[in-house]
């Protein structure tokens, strides 16, 4: 095991403390939720904060107004708010442009969003790139709206203004660069993706004591535009990226699941899987497919970026998806822990997977008279490190890297590494 | 879904009376049964006729002489008819050399052949490159007969003459070509080859009038010698074959199988094996071999052409295969019209696996301002158009054709193409 | 089925005979045992024999000590021998320092082996590279000591002598080698490896009596630093290893295993799975690894020689392994036997695994006039004789082997030998 395989304590409390008090922030695509939240962020680690004007061309997109909101509600005539933003920032279609009118519950009912299968749960909505307004509310909050008048407020404004994201990079020994990245835009959602920000941001903050091979790039962006507005903008920049994981969903109670990044192949692939394998947990491994969460962008053809995305349950198949009940008892301390030990794991295989030329390939070293090897012959069994020993010296032929011997041997990557490190010290291996 | 997809009404129906039509004509591998069936397909489709003299080199092989008949039977001594002709023409051993002689019971029995195992039916035997003569019985005829002297008579001719073929080309737009070739050869056999015939000419019929990319070239020839008369004589004409299909077996009930090419991973192998996923009905996928239909010459290794072959159930694995047995009954419009429309979805497939470049390949294209999106975010599932859109946007990278891409995404190849059309309608992409 | 193909009579009661005879002697890695045991095989085989000094290098290596034993035993006080090296030098942990002296029981338990799990049998155990004693008794015996002083008596000598190995080379048309190799240094041990020995003497024997196009190389040596040695000295010659097999464990009851070369596809894999799959027996194949017998070496990154190890259960895998009870009894004739027949048809594929052109690759040759063919056709099944003609004209493209062939047919690798010959016989195929 390597030191960088070494969890802090509490992490998990810790990652849960931080959702918790990200969590009543009414955060979108732009606004001053997004940036109260990466100001928080800033607590915790030396984030520099991006702020990018509105119109500004990314791509095929442009960058879309500032959006912020201070009050939402839906009326009786007698003033009583029955849907209040105040309760619920998910009560608004998120990026809803600003309305105060009185209304028929006829014409209301068009702008109203329920979710009958589960009809004690507020759904999450937007409508980012049309300019339109709505209101979620429970189903059965829906059922008992009587015909009458409403009065709908929405006092939010849309203005000229800035996308805003945040971004840690921690400079290795070499150029090269680890991305991960996470959206940020999303109201008050737990898992997705409360979870990811705290992942990323605990993930940062341990690796900035470590001395890295890599150069590590964190990005807390919104969804889509952040990730389009940030490949716009270091287009130059970005054949750095030689691994890459978009972090979400990692805090509820599900198995694990690797999406593959385009290339399917790539070394952050087989290091996931690798992790996954090593794990003795369930897991799930599911190919690239064009939609999800920013590796959407990352792995569009003109930059198909080896970049992954290591979560728990994907989007879309958990209920509690995109809801009310995606809350703070939907993510767990425990989880949390589970999913940034994971996180940490693929990195130190990212970091260690080296390319090893044995310095006696024309048969085997006599590994007894360096000590690496036990005395007595004859037994029926060998030792798992003994083995690796062996692994090592056999497939070191220059075109295997540590993470290829893992596979052959299937065996876990930590013995190889330290079965690595055994025979560099013994000059037995010179790294490539 | 492809214009070229649309089946045509009551198609199954219609190849059936084709099948009718030419069920009780006595067909060989020459002579005057084969021209007749010629000239009825030729009511259908413009086919060109070949005559080829007897003793033409082909290759190895020479073409042989043509043979006619017009009677056959065996009589007892007071000449009742006990096996004849007139009834069926599975009597007679095809290509006999024409006898007349009263034989004793002995030395008939060496030129009987009958089916134990299915007593009630007339097997269907050849004697092509061996002069020699039989009949064929069911078996309980065989059983009664008594040792008592027959009269024997094969009323036929084996003479100098001509290998007679058909061959319709459809001019596309470009000059590479798509093969279908079918047997003409055997005598009154339904599944085996009339289905063949009768689909080969409704599809030739349908595709005339349409607007294709590919030529394509129908072949009516007689099995193994027609095939390799026509390599033999259009042999530098060949490489201009990109696919083709041998059709044989279209009729029956079973369900369908494709035996690949020798490829193996040829276009028209990932096209066929993409119709047979997508039909949901039972299928089976055959490797090459090197037996079955005239598949066994365009696969020689010397020309290694892309030809596969699309039936139901394969040749002898049916026991009416080769039998009387193989009659009207056998085969039936339903199974003849769903034939047709998996060769025409094939054929939809080849024409319409282009490779496209995304125009937009950095980051995805903006598709809701192109109306190409719905409009209110956050929802659980993406309607599967809209999916199709995202991959094919997402594969077009020049390396990905249509086909690949529906493998990749597991999606019906019609609705990637419907993706392709729009996209390319908007300018997103552009053919290569 | 070739000539190679056929098993002498009675060879696995000759194998049995020679391994009775070789049972009795205390073979180590050094020593005048594994010189009366490579000159009992030459009695069978002119075996060359090796004589390498002590103190030779030999890459990372240096040959050991010569190790000679007279006599071993513990006795009470009163000389009555309780472990006793006259009858069985299993006894004796092998290539133990001499000793002579009066020992408490505490003390001498440190050097006692004993398998707690198999109360009854005797371990094998051995201490090459560390100078050392030891004894090797059953746990029921160790279960007996009393408290009380023993005399320990190792009447041995580790003196500057000679590493000594066998070799015999047979010629064949070709330079190219095929190498069996056997360990010779285990003492009465029946299954490994005295039934290796016996199957690598009866082959060679039987191969000398054939014309061969292979030279065929067979090494008896002590494991490990054998091979090392053999390397060592040859290593110019090396590269003309084409094939080879560590034979090892072919005497047992259990199924047979092969373990393949590090190179995984190697013609030698292919051949060794390929019989395994004919034989109808079950059979494991297992990748390779870097733990076993001498394929170690010979498959170490520098060299990487395409060996595998055809066996029957593995080393390891039988509870009597390394054990007294790897006896007379555990190893069979008809195992042998079984081994011997297997080993042959390997040899048979080697040697008869040749690159064909069919001469006629357009369109099939008329095998009828050939007589190659049957005469009625129509039948339902083709003969597989006829079938592996089809085979081997289709595939002989100059790309594919015979093997290949078998193996894209799924048919014996005799049958389209059979078909190649005769092929062959009528110009119909060339060898490249």
């Amino acid at each position: 095991m390597g030191i960088k395989d070494v969890v802090p304590n509490e992490v998990g409390i810790e990652m849960y403390g931080l959702i918790s008090r990200l969590y009543p922030i009414c955060r979108s695509i732009t606004g001053d939720g997004l940036r109260e939240t990466l100001n928080i962020i800033r607590e915790y680690i030396p984030l520099e904060m991006h702020e990018v004007p509105s119109g500004t061309k990314v791509f095929d997109w442009t960058v879309p107004k500032e959006w912020n909101i201070r009050d939402a509600y839906i009326s009786h005539s007698n003033g009583e708010r029955i849907v209040d933003f105040q309760k619920s920032n998910l009560h608004v279609v998120n990026y809803s442009s600003p309305i105060k009118k009185r209304i028929s519950l006829a014409e209301l009912k068009e702008h109203l969003f329920t979710l009958p299968d589960q009809p004690e749960w507020i759904p999450y909505r937007t409508s980012y790139y049309k300019e339109s307004w709505g209101f979620c509310l429970s189903h059965n909050q829906f059922l008992e709206l009587k015909d009458e008048e409403y009065e709908v407020c929405i006092d939010a404004s849309l203005k000229e203004g800035h996308l805003t994201y945040g971004e840690y990079y921690l400079q290795g020994t070499t150029e090269d660069e680890f991305l991960i990245s996470c959206h940020v835009c999303h109201p008050s959602l737990c898992n997705d993706n409360l979870s990811g920000i705290a992942l990323a941001t605990y993930l940062a903050k341990h690796l900035t004591a470590l001395s890295l091979r890599y150069s590590y790039r964190f990005l807390f962006i919104p969804g889509t535009i952040g990730s389009i507005t940030w490949l716009s903008l270091n287009e130059d920049r970005v054949s750095r990226v030689k691994h890459g994981l978009v972090v979400a969903g990692v805090g509820d109670s599900g198995k694990f699941t690797y999406k593959k990044s385009r290339r399917g192949d790539a070394e952050i692939d087989r290091a996931a899987i690798q992790i996954l394998k090593e794990s003795g947990d369930d897991y799930e491994i599911i190919d690239f497919f064009p939609y999800g969460y920013d590796e959407r962008q990352y792995c569009s053809p003109g930059f198909n970026l080896p970049v992954g995305c290591l979560m728990r349950t994907p989007q879309s198949r958990y209920p509690e998806y995109h809801t009310s009940a995606d809350n703070l008892d939907f993510v767990k301390p425990e989880f949390l822990e589970d999913s940034f030990s994971k996180y940490l794991a693929v990195v130190n295989i990212i970091e260690e997977n080296r390319r090893y030329v044995n310095q006696n390939p024309k048969c085997e070293p006599q590994l007894g008279k360096r000590k690496l090897y036990e005395r007595i012959g004859g037994q029926r069994e060998m030792a798992v490190d003994q083995l690796a020993l062996l692994w090592v010296l056999n497939m070191s032929d220059g075109a295997h890297s540590l993470l290829d011997i893992a596979t052959l041997a299937q065996l876990p990557f930590g013995k190889l590494q330290s079965a690595a490190h055994l025979l560099r010290e013994k000059m037995l291996l010179r790294e490539i």
